[in-house]
């Protein structure tokens, strides 16, 4: 029965028997993680054979001694494979270290100590950057930005991406707004694609900053649910390209959820120009990238295709848990009509809407239980949720059953939040 | 005969014959490169076995799975391992990715954007920020600072260190000035070991900028060409702890020359504020660096006592060809009066000086002749040798006879030079 047409008796006596189940969960001693965005053991141990494919001989390309210094940029059959696997030129990539957050990091503090293509100055001595942050997102991306003191700007999430007509309004307006932050496959936490529209807009729009750039964290690129029916997200770099406005997008990748968070190898890819600008500061930051751990990754796949076979057997052990959430979501919540949820098909999140005021309650609730839950309001930038509503839910990391519990849990306590909230009008 | 106490007539006729001597070398077109401080593939074929020693089956360590993210400072057997080989308090200990030359770039890309402990601003707020520059010193350190846009102050170098009546005149003037470039052992290029006194006035001298840094680079710390016997630093850590001035030192390693260069893992320790300031920026800046590749040190090296004698394997590929380097200097130079050279007891250089005004023209004389040296001039800040005189010598990378063939040629090139310039007189 739908909690909106309860009669405030009825409330009262489902509180009573709310609390009871709560209580009596609570005294189990629960000690769930419902938080975190990380592969389980079951995906990591599909990978045992990376570990010793790679032997000393396999070493040398040619004339090039992968085991020495050089190749700046990565070693090209690592170039071929990202190329192959993402439709992105060679001369566009940069195949570099183990975290695509890094590169993220990096791109912008150069921008903040160099400024980038277009720039007419560095962005350290503008008088302000702000940064769009379609929302709910990534809380690391909006981290990046708030750690180098960008002003935050908070944009909706529609069903198809960031609301343009707010996007579009802002930066034709506002010349110290320099970029939005996007992550356009099966979003973080949302799990949609940003739909071809979405994306020919940001590439086509007028933007008062000369130096305007899209973070397009393409991070679950592959990691499709559902292998045979993938979204499809629009190229765009051939949209910039079309727009006459291929330097506006900085492109980043990474295998971290594809071989091994922390050890996987991670991409940059922007214009030709935006590459020549950026290689002659890497050039003085480093003396290059692990290019051996490039070589385990060409070593072990071998071909784009192979990465998609082994990305299939990543989707079997992770659709059943996204399906499993969604199920009881549906079955504990539907009836009582609160809260809405997300429906990804792909990605590593599901993005949980309680009824609005509620989030913070139901967390603190939650931990009570022994359940954490994403930090309420991380997804926002500077942590601030208005509605107070969204939850970010992260099935793949705990065991099954672990996952299962702890979706119970999050309902129950959604329950109460709720009731509570009717109770107290 | 020395070439000094030479008459015109002598000249004349030695330039003849050197000409013919060179013509002759000239015409066997030789490619040869002595330039790149590079281990040479004879040190890194020992290490065929780093390869393949880390299964799946290591990656676990107690409750810990380093597959997958966490452990932002280094996973605890590679600080324990690091802190036995260097001395250093795991509290101080960051263990990082591949390239400690990132470590510095990104210490000081943090300082201009956020400050470092003891600043009262973001050193990109201060309308200048100056730097110590001893030189001859490594190109890539002036190159780090240039790039930041710092100005480059060079400081003297004499044969126990950065001549320390400028450092201490200089620093304790100017508070523009925030810090030092040191490569305190087998210094590069010079190859010579910090005196005692030199590191404690580093560590006790005044500065006026209260958020001065020593950049430490101890990058040749157990690279020893004789180990029974080898240079001993004094401990700058503990310096500047007797001394109140803790938070000075940024500390920097990798084992770059111990496994390999682009693979390896690299170091950065400080005081525990400074890590604390550090780490919450590294926070927002990255997911982590690769376990993996910590682990398969550890693994492959086990103690701090088998990386020394991994070291000593090293020593006995690398001592000859210095030894032997400095045996042709000597035959060809010393009777001649030209040109004075370092005695390096580890590290990877030599330092040549030839007679003043003469070291472009021997560079030029080398290339034409098919041997590449470093650049003349990288040595100093905006590759500017005040005495033109300068070449670093880098005898690990080639083989044996090309290392030979190519500082003969530089011996006959510096003669050559010699008598124009005489004759020029």
């Amino acid at each position: 029965m739908n909690y909106q047409s309860m009669s405030r008796e009825e409330l009262s006596a489902l509180y009573i028997q709310l609390q009871e189940q709560y209580e009596d969960a609570k005294s189990r001693g629960l000690s769930l993680d419902l938080s975190r965005g990380k592969p389980c053991a079951e995906q990591l141990d599909l990978l045992d054979g990376m570990f010793t494919c790679l032997s000393a001989e396999d070493a040398f390309d040619g004339g090039a001694d992968y085991r020495n210094y050089g190749l700046l940029t990565g070693i090209p059959a690592a170039k071929r494979l990202f190329s192959d696997l993402l439709g992105i030129p060679e001369s566009r990539l940069m195949v570099c270290g183990n975290s695509s957050l890094n590169l993220m990091y990096d791109a912008l503090s150069r921008a903040m100590l160099y400024g980038v293509v277009g720039s007419e100055r560095p962005w350290c001595k503008e008088e302000t950057v702000k940064f769009l942050c379609p929302a709910p997102g990534y809380d690391r991306h909006f981290g990046v930005t708030e750690s180098l003191g960008f002003e935050l700007i908070p944009v909706p999430m529609t069903d198809e991406g960031p609301d343009m007509n707010v996007v579009e309004a802002l930066v034709a307006e506002d010349a110290a707004i320099k970029g939005i932050w996007c992550c356009p496959k099966y979003s973080n936490p949302n799990g949609m694609t940003y739909s071809d529209e979405v994306v020919r807009r940001l590439a086509f729009m007028k933007t008062a900053a000369s130096d305007f750039r899209v973070m397009w964290d393409n991070a679950y690129a592959i990691h499709d649910l559902y292998p045979d029916e993938p979204d499809e997200l629009a190229d765009i770099f051939a949209l910039c390209e079309e727009a006459g406005n291929l330097d506006r997008v900085f492109y980043f990748s990474s295998t971290s959820k594809i071989t091994f968070p922390g050890a996987g190898v991670a991409i940059m890819a922007a214009s030709e120009a935006n590459i020549a600008q950026i290689t002659k500061i890497v050039t003085m930051q480093t003396i290059g990238f692990d290019k051996l751990n490039q070589l385990r990754h060409v070593k072990y796949f071998g071909t784009a295709e192979n990465i998609m076979k082994h990305m299939r057997m990543q989707a079997d052990i992770l659709r059943p848990r996204f399906e499993r959430v969604e199920q009881i979501l549906d079955e504990e919540l539907t009836d009582a009509g609160i809260g809405t949820w997300t429906h990804p098909r792909g990605g590593y999140f599901i993005s949980f809407f309680a009824p609005k005021g509620t989030a913070k309650r139901i967390y603190q609730l939650c931990r009570e239980a022994g359940v954490v839950l994403t930090n309420v309001g991380a997804t926002y930038p500077y942590g601030n949720d208005p509605d107070d509503s969204n939850i970010r839910i992260a099935p793949t990391y705990p065991t099954f059953e672990q996952m299962e519990a702890a979706t119970y849990m999050l309902t129950l306590c959604t329950k109460l939040a709720a009731v509570e909230q009717l109770l107290n009008r």
